[in-house]
């Protein structure tokens, strides 16, 4: 049976979301993950040091806790999981930052309204109103992770804003600008125009376009921000992560909702992936051909890009299928109740 | 107060369904139009003279039944309602299409499997398979009422289907072809390029892009087939429905499915709109400045399309709030809960 061994994983871009639901849903990431950025959009948004503190203590506390019923029994006992903190963006003085550097790995920009809990986020992309934090996070070495949508219509958005990155690119050179969960062949093409753009890649956009979506019945479970693109916008993710592209990483974007804000009226947006990512990872890059170039993809461009040494941590994975739960704790995983051509075998 | 009297307004594309969903929800489309083409995708699809009169009858009997209860009492007493009735598409012979041509208005063509109950649908379209079929039919002087969507990535399957309605119209220039529930500016396009060909529109297709879909939330009761597209696609069926392009009729496709299948892990694809549709329309026409062309979008172009002459309905409207039922009988209508502009205020 084929087995296939990955070295600190890292979810370079991970919801915990706060209160029941970190705590049924932080040791599903704990125990494969040997860390992961944790996104800052809380109700409010994480923008204080003790916020910050208070929060990575709370998942550090989500993670540690015993199993509390047999479901999650198999999770429980992971060894260590580091949450790389996250600011939620707004302009901070250089003061501010410098004394809550040590205690972050990057703070994230929202526009405002764009997503879940983005209420707060940047209403205009004003250069100069930003220079004074930009600047400062790249004398601190602080990268900028960017949710990259304009409010235009649904399929356009990430391309256009692509002008906003390439402004921010230029005006700060020394700044590292992480575009996220990217879904466009417009973004893909970014990443070798400007030194200092890098991005991450979810594991459900290298598997689904928006036909999954909507071309057939209606998926709320594949229904997430940015929205699926094309069939050759896919194939222009796949192509960039399976050859582990020095300045892509994976960050799941894996965003919990309780099933019943799933399958209503006004669906919320996020797909679950966190429990079955690196077993679809496995599956994707093998079926390519390229699982040689999982473990770049999975960790080791996150360790160079960010700068991290996560602790150690060793997974077995096997090409042995896996049912996919109907739910873990409330939560419907994507590909829920099917089949998926990987399982983890072993964790140390 | 603003009024607007509509005369004989008619439904050139409507699903009602069979059984108790018939029962529930054909009442609301007899109370305010004289008449409707009827979608012939039950299970198993209507293909005999037998299934078209035994469907003809159950449409009337559920028509004509009493209000069952307090709910639907106003929609009882409603005059007269004439189902056009179609045939599922498939390759029949000159005699039996000249034996059923008095009990039928129009024959449905559904290409294979895309969209609710069209497994038994055209697989490939090959004109000379057709050939016989089609030629008949121009003889009988039967409309193809045509489904225009490929097999190919959701939002170009329309424009995608264009070269099938080219080489449709071209190839049987006597037949007319009804390009339904148009959705782009592509097959707007189409209009002008080919005698034979015609359309109809949805109301929800006039409102709606795929932003109100997936842009914001996901909204299962706006999803639809063919889905709404850009808001360019919507401008361009607007302009061809306020001008009410002679070759273009009101067809609501209104889809009936219960709340449970829309709200679900994969909700059925439709948008219920029979009993607020008329309101709509007049909104929308009242606000563009164009409410005297409506009469001809709602019924004239129609009737001279298909040649029909519907019985004598009077509708009268009025420019006051209409706040929408959050169900009709367990389904959901588009704008559930919504105050619209205009109400129906009396039927004669």
């Amino acid at each position: 049976m084929k087995q296939h061994t990955l070295l600190m994983p890292l979810d370079m871009h991970l919801h915990l979301r706060d209160g029941i639901m970190l705590e049924n849903i932080a040791s599903l990431s704990a125990y494969s993950f040997s860390g992961a950025i944790i996104m800052p959009n809380l109700v409010p948004p994480v923008s204080t040091k003790e916020e910050l503190i208070a929060y990575k203590e709370r998942i550090l506390h989500a993670v540690g806790i015993e199993a509390a019923d047999d479901e999650m029994e198999e999770f429980s006992d992971n060894g260590g999981f580091e949450p790389y903190m996250t600011l939620f963006y707004q302009n901070y003085d250089e003061d501010f930052l410098a004394e809550v550097a040590d205690e972050l790995t990057a703070i994230k920009l929202y526009p405002a309204g764009i997503t879940t809990n983005s209420e707060g986020g940047v209403k205009n992309f004003d250069i100069e109103e930003m220079r004074p934090t930009l600047e400062a996070m790249a004398r601190l070495d602080i990268p900028l992770c960017v949710h990259g949508e304009t409010d235009g219509f649904v399929m356009d958005r990430e391309a256009e804003f692509m002008n906003i990155y390439e402004s921010l690119a230029t005006n700060f050179p020394d700044l590292k600008i992480i575009m996220e969960h990217i879904t466009t062949k417009e973004a893909v093409d970014m990443l070798d125009k400007h030194a200092n753009l890098y991005a991450t890649i979810t594991v459900h956009h290298l598997l689904i376009s928006l036909d999954d979506v909507i071309g057939g019945m209606m998926k709320p479970h594949l229904f997430c921000k940015p929205i699926a693109k094309r069939p050759e916008d896919r194939d222009a993710l796949l192509k960039v992560a399976l050859d582990a592209h020095p300045k892509v990483m994976f960050g799941s974007d894996s965003a919990p909702h309780p099933q019943h804000k799933k399958e209503a009226c006004g669906c919320a947006a996020g797909v679950f992936t966190a429990p079955i990512a690196l077993q679809l990872l496995c599956e994707i890059f093998e079926k390519a051909g390229k699982l040689d170039n999982l473990q770049s993809f999975v960790s080791d461009n996150a360790q160079s890009i960010y700068g991290i040494c996560p602790e150690f941590k060793e997974i077995i994975l096997v090409q042995e299928p896996f049912k996919v739960p109907e739910t873990y704790k409330g939560v419907v995983p994507m590909y829920a109740g099917e089949s998926i051509g990987w399982s983890i075998e072993d964790v140390d």
